[in-house]
Parts: structure tokens; sequence; C-alpha cells
């Protein structure tokens, strides 16, 4: 079942590798079908190397095992939370990217000082408190943080990105590590800089919304 | 129709990824065709690594499509805008390459602090003032900041560096980069850095204009 | 003799320069068999990519080669001093990554900061004083320092990680630097930055061991 | 003539970019040849991507094309000074690695923090006065600061690396910039870091020469 999608998740696994976004096995994509609300996750301390679509693993909201033979990842029940208390989020991705770790370690907020960010994540990427590995409690922290965000910086942890599908999750992984990183650099020589306006904000959120990409059919 | 354009701008495009300078899809590259004047320039939203040349889009110097089934980059219009204004002009680079961001971010100019960076942006990478996305304002403060450089910090957003040639304003952008990286370390331990003289800068800047490379019939 | 762990210590080594932890010859990975407790390890001074598996060197415990026709590394008579002092460690991995390096240069533990610290190293990654190279006085710096840590950094030199096999001391040597990086970034914001506290590390380590990946029969 | 010298310097060139020590077409590799005392070098501003054995030229001492039909690098009369003045020099390399490139800007020298530093430059990096480029300023430069080191920061421009053969001289390249790396990070956090003593630089400069690496018969 849901041949399809188990090539897509172990795609995007293996795709956090390749864009250098996890080490050795730390690290997860998941993604929830539209239609039979399955969730298909990557399997616990597997290599990204290594992984086959075979071995991931089906699971339904309430945590059973639908289809796989290994042990789903440590973090299932909190991507399951997620989506229990969010329809509209359909993947999710977890990484420990070394920037946007930096701000997760230090219990700090990234405000959006770049177009690019506020397009993704409007006036800031949250950071969460503390949550103890396994069960939901990273999952209650990411619904108790996000709002209206694309990613939450998990407190001395690492980060979960959000999206409509797996395309738009893993595009937030990406642009949260490059924002963290100059935002790294520029508040290590300005430690109070400004970041750009509510208005400026609300004009680039609505802008990408409207204007960037290609319609629907047009899409590569 | 400048079938040879598409081609070479495609691979260029692609070029910024595997130099490192754009991440996902953020990021283009467009060429002022000498003979027509007609302008080919990426399509919005696409991945690079998919780019093939008949997805480029051919527009004219006043935005309308000429040739391409697909809505070209979002900074067009800014494109158009600089190429009307400058006749020297025949290429622009955007990226959001991290360095170069995190002196945009914090509205600084980058003086040229090595012989290289004095050849290619003689005394500094001046930064713009804040431009919403969409139309030509970028393009406006590209024109308005950019004086005898090859490349401007655009504020809050990222960087546009331009040459009288692909190659020109390719080399630029892999150039500023590899300025800011190194402006942003020493900075970060001598705040009140002293940059090049003016009259070495003159100096350096003629020596490669004048000594430089190979001649035209030996370049390989 | 030792067929499958001379292949599988010059992957290792090998490994070391495709994670970017090693640069030129420097670095090294020893395993000591659990049946003949004979150590083979990386010979001295050669360049990763040429490395082939009859080039390892077999030691025993004492430091006598048994089998290779070239010199082991520089390291070997501190490899072997970790080995005769605890039985649990049956792999050791040299490098000079240079986030982690940087602290070794500065004489500073690092404490853990993440849940993925506390897991590998406990409370911190200690420091050793420094050692002078050759003999085994690296080897008793590593025993004196490493406690229930998986690694010890080297007082201005490099690191060394250990684990019950090549797995684990190859996984610490990737996390430890994984570790330092965002470790240096967030302290640069703020040196006084508070680590996790005892109970939580403990409680990580625990979760850890218990819980994580798959079950022995299950490994891919 | 040279040819094996052709393919070689053509070779050292590429690696430097393999290396991630240069980006466009900027540095250098040169070998001078023990017997006839020629050079060979890189021709001038080519990318190193399409670099071909028969692309390098040959020039005598005084700076005469022997062999070649491309211009020199620019700094061919600076590598010339080098060798003319000291004997025991038989290649040279030159780069803008960033970190390096970093000290350069400051004017500073890079202390040896590790005992890998003080191996291949004994209690230092020294950085030099600026030299204009082309002409033999740059050399003189070299000259006037190397001493005992093997290698030298250019003032506001890069790196020069030199060896008793190319092996050493791009060995010595890739060190400087992992030690630049380390030392950037760690004085990041203490600025007046002490470095290594005298007698430790000493011995360890000892232990390299005499312990390190394999006999000449048995080098792969």
């Amino acid at each position: 079942m849901l041949e399809i999608w188990k090539q897509l998740v172990c795609d995007a696994n293996k795709a956090l590798k390749d864009l250098q976004l996890v080490k050795w096995t730390s690290g997860n994509v998941s993604y929830r079908d539209y239609e039979s609300n399955k969730v298909v996750i990557k399997p616990s301390g597997v290599h990204f190397d290594v992984l086959k679509p075979e071995d991931m693993v089906i699971v339904d909201l309430d945590g059973n095992v639908v289809e796989g033979r290994l042990k789903p990842s440590v973090d299932t029940a909190s991507h399951l939370y997620v989506y229990r208390h969010r329809d509209d989020i359909h993947s999710i991705v977890h990484t420990h990217s070394p920037f946007a770790t930096s701000f997760a370690i230090r219990g700090m907020d990234i405000p959006s000082y770049t177009t690019t960010a506020a397009n993704l994540f409007n006036d800031r990427v949250p950071c969460s408190d503390f949550a103890a590995i396994g069960e939901e409690d990273i999952g209650k922290q990411i619904i108790d943080h996000i709002s209206d965000s694309s990613a939450v910086l998990l407190r001395n942890h690492g980060v979960f990105t959000v999206g409509k599908d797996i395309e738009h999750a893993l595009k937030a992984a990406v642009i949260l590590e490059e924002t963290a990183e100059y935002a790294h650099y520029a508040t290590l020589h300005e430690p109070d800089l400004q970041p750009l306006s509510k208005e400026v904000i609300r004009q680039c959120s609505y802008f990408y919304k409207t204007a960037y990409g290609q319609k629907e059919e047009n899409k590569l």
C-alpha cells in the first residue's frame, strides 16, 4: 500500500543528506497521505545511504504500525501529534542542521531579516521549550509554538519544519538553515540588528503566495 | 531563436548551484544579446537540477515575452530596468549567497580589503536600500547604488552582480561571496579594519585590466 | 589473517575523508579484534585515497608488528595503551576536525548542550593536558580524561573518539564535530550558555540506550 | 620537454580546486626541475577544470618562456625570485584560501597552536607587507618573511606555500588553511590565546622529520 509515498518519503530522507542537513542517522521526513490519513515515516537509526522504499514504516494516526518490518523513528509519536492537531500539515522534516541548532541551544527565536525568510516563516522561526525525546512531548512543543511559521526550533535539540507536502517541508528545512546561517553571521557583528517590519513581512508573504513560481499545470 | 544563448543561460543557472551560491530555487542568471537586445532569463521557481535550455524565457526590454511557455523570474522587470539604464551590462546574476547576504541584512557596504576585490569591485561592494520584490524597484536600487562596482548588496534580500557577459557576471558572484567570507572573518576580530587605499585600488584595477589572463585568441 | 578487519578498517579510514573529518594524511582508525586481541591500524603518513586493505598493519597489544610491510601510525602506541586499559573499547578514531580542534587549542571541555551530545558524551567532551606525539603519552591522556564520555579533546592537537566497534567510534567522531560546531556558534553569542542539567543528560542517555535504532536482527 | 612535470604541475593545479583552496581562476602551482632548473607554471587566468598538461608554460629562472603558447601566471616573476633566492625550494603554491586570507587582510601572523602546525610552520606563519601584483615584489616579500616556515601570508592578498617538491608545497597549503580555520575559531573566543612553547615546537618539528610517514622505498 502507498507504494508511491514510500518511494517519495525514502527519496526525501536521502535528500536530507544530499542537502547537507543531517549527519549519520539523525533526522527524518514523514508524509501523511491526503486520502487514507496514514503516515509514512523513516525507520529508527538507519543510515540514509542504505535506506530503501520498502524500509519505510506506515502508521495510522494513533501510532499503530500498519505496514513495515522495522521500528519507526523515535519521533513518530510527535509527528502524529502534529498531524492530529493541524489538518493543513501533510509533511514534517526533522534535522539537527548546525546553524539553526545553535539558535535552539540558546533558546532564541530567529527573527525574519530577509524577504525569503518572511515568505516562509512570517515574522520569525520560534524556539520551543525543552521536551523529552520519545512519546509526544516534542509534538506538543511544535504545536504550542509554530503558529503561522513553517518551522520550529526545538530547545536544546534541533529543528522541525512542516508543509502541505514534502516539497514545502523540505524547502522550509533548506531555507531555515540558510536563514540561520546569515542571521548568525550578521548578529555576531550587530546583536541588536533590526528584523523586517511587520508591514514588509505581510507584503512579502502576499507576494510569494500570488506571484512566485509556475502555474500548477506548468510545474516541471 | 537565440538557441545558443538559451543553452548558455541554462548552463550558467546550473553553475550557480555547482558553485554553491544558491539553494532550492532561489537565484537566477540572465543575458542580453548584443545583436537583438532580447533578454534570456530563468523561469520562476524552477529547480536548477531539472532546468533545460527550452525552459528559458526570452523577453524584450519592455518585458514582453517573446518566446517560452513558462513564467519568467519574478526579478525580470528589475533585470530589464538595469539593462535599459546601462548599455555596458549584458549579464546579471542574482543569489542569496550567505556571507554576502549577511552584509545585506546589516545594510553594510563591503570595502575592498584585497587586490582581488579591488579588481572587480573597485573601492567597495555597495549596499542598497530596501526594495519590494516584483516590478522594477530592485532594478532601480541596483542602478542607484552600483556605480563602478560589479556587485550590489540588496538590503535585507541578497546580491546582484553584473558583467559585459555571463563569464564576468558569474565571476563577480563567486568572488563577491569569497570577499564577503574573509571580510566577515577579519572584521569579527577587527571591526575597524582599514581597507586598501584608493591609490592601491586604482593600481590593482589597472593591472588586472591590462595584464591578467590570455589574449582573446588564446582563450580556452 | 584478520582479512575482514583489514577491509573494514581500510573502509573506515577512507570514510574519515568522505565525512570531511580529515585532511591530507592526518587521522586514523584502529580496531581491536574481539577474539585475537590483535589490533588493525592505518599505516603512517599514507593518503586516504590510495589506502588498500593490504596496507593495514596488524600489531599485538605490546606493539609488535604481526603483519604488514608498512610502518604503523605514529599514534599506535597510544591506541594500544587505551586498549590495554579499557576492555570495553574496541575501536579508536583520531582526527583534527576543525571545530572540535578549536576547543582543544583552548583547553576547553565541550559541555553537552543537546540531547544528541548527552547521548554520546554524557555531560561533556573532556579536554586533556598536552602530550608529546609518539610513544604512549597521548594514550595516557585519553585514559586519564575520557571517563564515561566517548570522546576526548587532546590539548593543542586534535580529537580521539572510542567505541565498542568501528561504527560507534566513527559515529562519535561525526557527532563530536557537529556538537563542536554548534557549541562554537552558540557560545560566540553567549559565552556563559547553560548546558543541559545532569537529570536531563541521564534521561537522554537512558532513552538512547533502550529505545533508539533497530533490534540487532533487523539492522541493515 | 619536461613532459612528466607538465602533467604533475597540471594535476597539482587541478588539485587546488578539488581541495577547495581556490575559486574561479585564482591561484597557481609551479615546480622547478631539479636537473634543468626550468620552472613549469600555470598559464594566467585559465579555469582549473579545462587545464591540460600542454597548457603549462615552461620558463627559465630569468623569466624567458622556453615552451608554451600561453602567457604564464602574472605571479611568475615572483615565483622565480623565490627560486633564485632559495635553493631548497622546488615548488610554490599560491591560493586565496579564505581563513588564511582573513589573517592576511589583518596583517596578522598565525602562531602555531597545534603540533601539526608546528611541524610545518615552526613557530608561526608570518604575514608580509603589501606588495603590488606583477613583477617580483611579491617574491621579495616571501623571501623577506618566510624564514624557516613553509608558508607566508601575503598582506591584503592571499597565501604562498613552498616545499622541496609539489607534495610538500600542496600539503602546506592544505594544512595552512586548516590551521587558519581553527586559529580563527579559537581566537574569536580568546584573542590572547597562548601558542605552543618554543620547546614543544622544536620537539614536534624533530619528531615529524624523523618518525612520521613511510621509508622512501615504501611510499605508495
